[in-house]
């Protein structure tokens, strides 16, 4: 017998994330903070919980897809009186790991199971069911939410124990923006030498220098666009949760700190809502020349 | 007719290079600083001249390969009373991207050809034939240069005029450096974190958060293998290219700069020789933990 899903979080990555529970045939029940978000699951089949606790006592596996640490610290507190020995949290948000390991120890001692599973692949990915999950949790856990998952995720990897998941995400979001860092400035060098920027990019990109980050977005960089895979502004609210975990753990992180205080400045432009490897514009401001591509 | 080659600088780099222009057929020149460099290839059917004058007198084009900036300056000092119009100049080594285009201006003058074209792969490429060249300089000095860059280079790669080869070689050297410095980071905060390192490169590496350092520097990194592919002593002098050619274009270089100095600090430590991935080194000493794999 299937086992019956709870989905708290409605936003732009959860609906299209419940959207594919239900098409895989799940037995589906919703909560979100702002309840028109429910309307179109509940036509698509879904039940709908008044509340939190509500949802808890209908369910056995509960999907958390919400925006940040105080919110998922939130709705499981409000979660709590619905919840039972046996149940199971598989938290999809991205959190601090420290947070998580608490949650974790809190929801054990009443026999629930807690599986950090933070997601990236954006809302096209949601809805097509096509995501990445990066999973800590206790193996019997992860295995029980590995079908789950399986209904909008194209890979699940299993790193470790509880936390694991989300520490993973935070050296991914490290290695995407100091990566990044790197290409702005190599960029930014190229074009003070006067290099055509595309016969750069294309010389350097199949060997020791090459990099994800150089491949697709230094391209767009030189073209000038700046629409986000990721924006700034999320990226933000990740680089916050690697300084807090960094800060927490004793370790210094120079590189991600100085993006994350260029970061800072592109905001106060008005720039949070561009991708985030318009990192490039701080690099430039700082270097009064532009890499772009001459038309 | 076959060009009649002249090579200057048979190093760990250049004896392997003028080793396969013989091969390939060429009447090939030799000339080094210490002499004695130059026995095998004159065994193996090279000439041998008695000055870079002499060289330059007997030959059509002539192949540079020494360690820096001023020893290309002193040597084309040395080779100017043997220089006649029509001849070509090819730079194989990596030097200012300054400093080549006050060579090429000079040489232009005298109607000689100056090709910049740094070379890398490493002395088993140079021996194999397999460099890359990223060369700068006008077409048709470029067109005459190829045939004899094939002997020893796999790809050829002319990304615009002079001093573009040498522009776009710093380029690679930043991207290289300041990759190592995010994916050091990143390890460093990994193990604060209590992750399973080779778990967290193999989940990382696929998506946005890849490159060619986080994929073959990081095991060895987690492995504890410090042989160079590329040294710190050599990455130095690279940098310092890097800063000179920044500074000179009033480009800041703020990820290049931090990782020239922490290098410099694994120099006073001895570890000149390791390899540049021994950049992690410097940011565990800073936090106090290492990211290695539990033996």
């Amino acid at each position: 017998m299937s086992e019956r899903i709870g989905f708290i979080g409605l936003g732009i990555m959860g609906a299209g994330m419940a959207g594919n529970l239900l098409t895989d045939g799940f037995d589906v029940t919703v909560w979100n903070r702002t309840a028109a978000r429910t309307e179109a699951l509940v036509e698509a089949g879904a039940a709908r919980a008044d509340s939190p606790a509500d949802l808890g006592g209908a369910v056995d596996v509960v999907v958390l897809c919400v925006s940040d640490t105080p919110d998922v610290v939130d709705v499981t507190e409000q979660l709590e009186p619905g919840l039972s020995e046996g149940m199971l949290v598989i938290d999809c948000s991205t959190i601090s790991p420290d947070v998580t390991r608490e949650l974790h120890a809190r929801m054990a001692e009443w026999g629930v199971g807690w599986v950090d599973s933070p997601v990236s692949g954006g809302s096209e990915g949601a809805i097509a069911g096509t995501l990445a999950a990066i999973v800590g949790g206790v193996d019997h856990d992860v295995a029980r939410a590995r079908p789950v998952l399986g209904a909008f995720c194209h890979t699940i990897t299993h790193v470790g124990g509880p936390g694991a998941g989300q520490a993973c995400k935070l050296v991914n979001q490290i290695l995407v923006v100091t990566t990044m860092l790197g290409v702005s400035e190599a960029l930014v060098f190229a074009a003070g030498q006067g290099l055509d920027l595309d016969a750069t990019i294309d010389a350097v990109s199949g060997g020791a220098a090459g990099s994800w980050m150089l491949e697709h977005r230094g391209p767009q960089v030189v073209d000038g666009y700046w629409e986000p895979g990721f924006s700034i502004d999320l990226q933000q609210k990740d680089l916050r949760l690697v300084l807090e975990a960094a800060d927490r753990a004793e370790v210094p992180v120079m590189a991600t700190g100085l993006v994350f205080q260029l970061y800072r400045s592109l905001q106060h432009e008005g720039r949070g809502g561009e991708g985030n490897h318009a990192l490039v514009k701080a690099i430039e401001k700082l270097a009064g020349i532009e890499a772009r591509r001459e038309r």
